[in-house]
């Protein structure tokens, strides 16, 4: 495929240099269904990118689509903050049956905001009231979010420089085998807490992704994450589960700690909520913690109502049974094993892959690889992203709805990406 | 009109204590249309209220709405963070030839996620990388969000308490006439500044709003205005302007501040640019300030590109040229005289008035006053807020669109609601 | 007086730059008693300098010397950190028999640490642990130490710079006449402390100066400390008076505050109080106030016994009645006449004077000015340092115990000094 | 020995509930020489504790009594800030040529105020001065002063909670064997700062203690201190070695870290380093990081002058050879011989014992065990405290001066102590 390049003179003019994703797939994008974007060219990109996850359902996917045109057409509230409507309460009876009680999960529900990191700042002061303290926990390598509270407890020392001021009241413990397995789990956190001459201001919570998304495809162990939870209760810390990235079933249960079989204090989530790519976040909380003031925290688009439609929907055709869970993960095994297959192939440039569900990552021993298999596969039709501290893993991130050809399609060009830029 | 009690219970089971705007308007709200709500009762209630200013186009407007469905139903791209599209360019476009081009400001564009506080973290972030400072002034009774680095701006101790962490590197001064005009304009904050031993951190910027809309609206007269930015110019500090509740027309012009003539280096923009409700906001800044590297700051929800078509559909039918501004303005001055005879009629509970464009507050000596009348101005179906730190001021925020009839409806129940609360 | 500079290469060999007395002071002093000081050259130097505040009683005085050297003969305890000792029973029954019960104070008495900035740091967290908050009020060019604690609540900007971390937690308050008189006593203050909006975070306490002495000799008029001591009560913050430099008697008093009635909660002291010039220092508060935990803060140097020593002996020789205080007000006289005399003479310099007691300030349009009085002083065999944000102002700090002949000499070199910088 | 009470009614009315050794030796303490102290009522107390470190040459040596007292008498300068004197200069030199020069230093010196705490913090001032950063590391149940910013980095959580504020810019690492030899030495330390998503703030600079004595005497092996000091250098941070309770010969050497054979980028002195118990602290730095303006660090008591005459004839008089070290070594080993016998006798309470020259620590399983040692060796006579987080340790820092016989005679109290504690 011969690419011209757009025409990207206005963005260049007009838009600040802060602009990112567009530098790395140099396309005007104009239409989109299902897997597929289409740019003003007439090309189309099959996605493994998914909105960095906010599209598990794909673009503009057609049930969801009803649901919100109709909704648009009948003039249903469109903005609402706080105010109690008709879209609200569907949403909140739907999360509560479908997603709440069939977990045994009393969970209250708070909308902080529409965005991911709306979510952890009202996770993070929560947590701190309810405790007193102001000390938070997170992981080598996390993503939490841009805002300053939650930017403190993310790990990216490039993101972290554009605070502008130090960035305090957060300490990083190693995240899952970050140590290659060569210290025992929890080792020098524990002692920390134990010992009250550590120096560790004592926290009120950690924070942690089950898998980092943005980290690079960094995935906890179920006994890690149990190990943790047990930890937690027994130093008095709220465990809160950033799930912004990896809940709504990427990978695989709805939330992506199901399968550790723990249920942490405080839950974010955000992305794929919505369904359709509407910007919606909500902050879960087991009701104990519920000690909020009426309107103590707040936010002018906390009540994205057309996102509780297309929220709404989604959850009731994808959630209702445990279909999409079952086939999410089948559809990671067909990944698998194609990574398995290009490590093998690829032994010599030191290639290694990771992953649950639907979220995958490959990782050569030289970062700048990543980077050219990303932009290979660009040219030859596919969306892909890098990952990691030093964007040195490639990141598989495809909706959830994908069929099978087109997933086969998709690794197609991923192997011939990597065979091409050996 | 009789009020049966509409049946709140999954809200007060499910949704967190932190609800707020429910808990004044007790109604299931389902529909809206231009300056009408409506509730799954059938009830009908005329809003003064827009969203808290994100509505100034009205509800559901019927222009916007056909640009939205349109895009919708042929699979624009709904969501791609800061990917180039057709929808984004053109927004870009609009925003350009409609509002800066015309006001000889060459801003540059920055999509810092969809929310008020986004844009207001961005722009705090960009003012400290600027002037490598970490100190930022804010004025009494500032609002600027709720993520930590906006609340550190923010005046409201009951939303700073929320906290959970001592919040710094924030320094308040006196907004105009807050000491009622005992002492002269910034004589405080100008010494502070010449007087190396003053205590004062030097600022990077100072972040203002014109007219604090959540602070009890306080209007800066122009002249405070111009001789912030001069003072700004002088010491070396950004100029800030927050326009997200009083921009996009609110108080006449497009951008509040040029009333004054005054064009600040660094603007926050959001709440009504996306013109339907839907969640957007801007921050610009001149563009030798446009320091930022590439994803620097970034947020899932960036390009959310339903509001780009219908914050361009807004533009293109709103602000082509001057009518709406000329419109607002005359619909205010319906509001002042009402007011002026209230408060003349009021003269005994000590009321005064004050606004600017379509944005008033009516106060009263007693405080509680104004939770009354809004209290009954709700009974009689209309939608009124209070502001200012004790909830003291009734705010009047109707649409911008909203009739001159709707206006006087409006104005009829405020004037009997006074009367019912004597 | 002709000078040969001294040969002070070791000095600059060894010693770090952060030297400064040194670099004004050229001479390598060798001996010194009451108001004299002699270098190893041979010349003699009067004193108006007193050690920055620590020789109120002269130098090596007579009576401390011989109660010193008696007790280092008899191998008294030297040093015992926070040990019962006789000697420190002596000085705690004679800082109660004479300084506490004659006042009706019934203050405890803390060893912080031998320094001043040692007792800052103890009356801040105190404070903060009384109250449970993090914030504290200051004075525009405030000077309470450098460590951070204390530098947090300085004004002067070049030692802040030192910090190498953002200061905060304190904020910056006028002190009396900052303004010229241009605004009301406190009008900014208390309207923050009023206003749940105005952005201020709650202090636990506030500290300032009676006198400032490194900021300028700002001297704070009794109806203002009394003023700031109801505002204090009024609303729920501790009064901190940092008498580290004004107490022991400079002001006239014993404490400085004595004159304006007030009795702080919490009172700072050091400098003069060990006597001799020994390393000594206090905290004061008010018995409830007393809730530290035994070890809480604690220090090396606290139990240092010679100064204990001395101590008693100066509180037993110069405040066992009222004739120091009576002698200082006399004195003080002297120089108010010489400095009104410079200021009728120097009027087309802009010349202006203020002072109490025995500290004085005389002031000139151009800064630079006091730095050449100082230097020509020198020359002329008098010490005399600058003060204030600029070193604009020549400050007159001689010992308690001149006589009036010394004075006298001394403030003829003023007089010639002045002159000869014209 | 029978003790009557002593009558401490002044204390406990007077003095601050902050006091806490005389609470564990109930005796008010008259004269001492050497290796002894006297209290009032005629007994005798054989000393282990040493004034914490800062009695190295025993009480009131007489080489250093008869130095100090020859001074005064002659009214040598006693108080004089920052100026040059002759008593300064002597200092200078004697440790220009008796601790720097043999030891090929060419360190500058620093006069930072009189305290160890005065010395850390200006040695963490110049280290974030120069590299530009805010955050230190420090260890484990470091001990580093009570002033905010020693107190940012020492471990003790206690200690720690009488700040009143958040205390931030410091990172905990795991000082040498925290881990019970279980993790590979600064594994976690290198890999944080190896990853640039580690969230660990790049440190200016670690502070660190060669022999932990407030943290429960915890000595750092040579290869460790040397692995360390290589970090500090392939990353680009300073190396602060706190010497102040080690340095001035208590493990050996002069200086604590030349077993080691490292060279810290700054260095603090502090306690003995007076000779005779006088406050005195020193900051030590290579030329190159001499970056400070004039006056930028300052501090009343800077200029301690007697201190500088006792510190002169306690280098002159042994450190001018090796003697001091080798006997110093000698008298160690005589403390290991008898607390191995202990160990060995009282294995069945799990006793263990470590140390380095005259600084040891004995530990039981039962942490209460070590309080009840020191206080029955109390009533035999015995000065000794206890030491880390849980006071569990019992502490052996007798002066560097202890004769033979006066060591046999402590052991053996020591000795008895733990037998009847059993």
């Amino acid at each position: 495929m011969t690419i011209t390049q757009p025409d990207l003179s206005v963005f260049e003019a007009v838009e600040s240099e802060v602009r990112s994703y567009c530098r790395s797939w140099p396309a005007i994008f104009d239409r989109a269904q299902g897997s597929y974007l289409y740019d003003e060219d007439g090309r189309t990109y099959l996605d493994f990118f998914a909105g960095a996850g906010s599209l598990n359902y794909g673009h503009n996917n057609p049930v969801l689509k009803r649901a919100l045109i109709d909704y648009l057409e009948r003039d249903g509230i469109t903005h609402a903050l706080d105010m109690s409507t008709t879209a609200k309460r569907a949403f909140l009876e739907t999360f509560r049956d479908v997603v709440l009680r069939p977990r045994d999960m009393d969970h209250k529900v708070m909308f902080p905001g529409p965005t991911g990191t709306n979510a952890v700042e009202s996770a993070l002061k929560l947590a701190r009231k309810v405790k007193g303290r102001e000390s938070i926990v997170s992981f080598t390598n996390a993503f939490h979010g841009m805002s300053l509270g939650s930017l403190a407890v993310t790990g990216n020392a490039f993101k972290r420089a554009g605070a502008g001021i130090p960035l305090v009241h957060g300490t990083p413990m190693p995240f899952d085998d970050y140590l290659d397995g060569r210290t025992p789990d929890f080792i020098w956190f524990e002692r920390l807490l134990e010992d009250s001459g550590s120096g560790l201001n004592q926290p009120a919570a950690v924070i942690v992704e089950t898998v980092q998304g943005e980290g690079g495809i960094n995935v906890a162990r179920a006994e890690w994450l149990r190990a943790l939870a047990d930890l937690c209760r027994r130093h008095d810390m709220l465990l809160i589960v950033d799930d912004i990235q990896m809940g709504c079933g990427r990978t695989g249960p709805f939330f992506s700690f199901e399968e550790a079989g723990i249920v942490p204090d405080i839950i974010t989530v955000s992305k794929s909520i919505g369904g359709y790519g509407l910007p919606l976040a909500l902050t879960l909380f087991r009701p104990e913690l519920d000690i909020w003031e009426p309107g103590e925290h707040n936010g002018t688009f906390r009540g994205n109502n057309p996102a509780f439609v297309t929220a709404a929907a989604a959850l009731n055709t994808y959630w209702a049974d445990g279909q999409m869970e079952k086939q999410t993960l089948a559809r990671g095994e067909r990944i698998e094993r194609t990574l398995r297959d290009i490590v093998t192939e690829h032994a010599h440039a030191g290639a290694t892959f990771r992953g649950r569900g639907l979220v995958w990552g490959l990782e050569f021993q030289d970062p700048a690889r990543a980077t050219a298999v990303c932009r290979r596969a660009f040219e030859l039709g596919l969306l892909l992203e890098t990952s990691g501290p030093q964007s040195e893993v490639v990141k598989f991130l495809p909706p959830l709805t994908i069929t099978p050809e087109e997933l086969d399609e998709g690794l197609r060009i991923v192997t011939r990406a990597v065979r091409d830029t050996d």
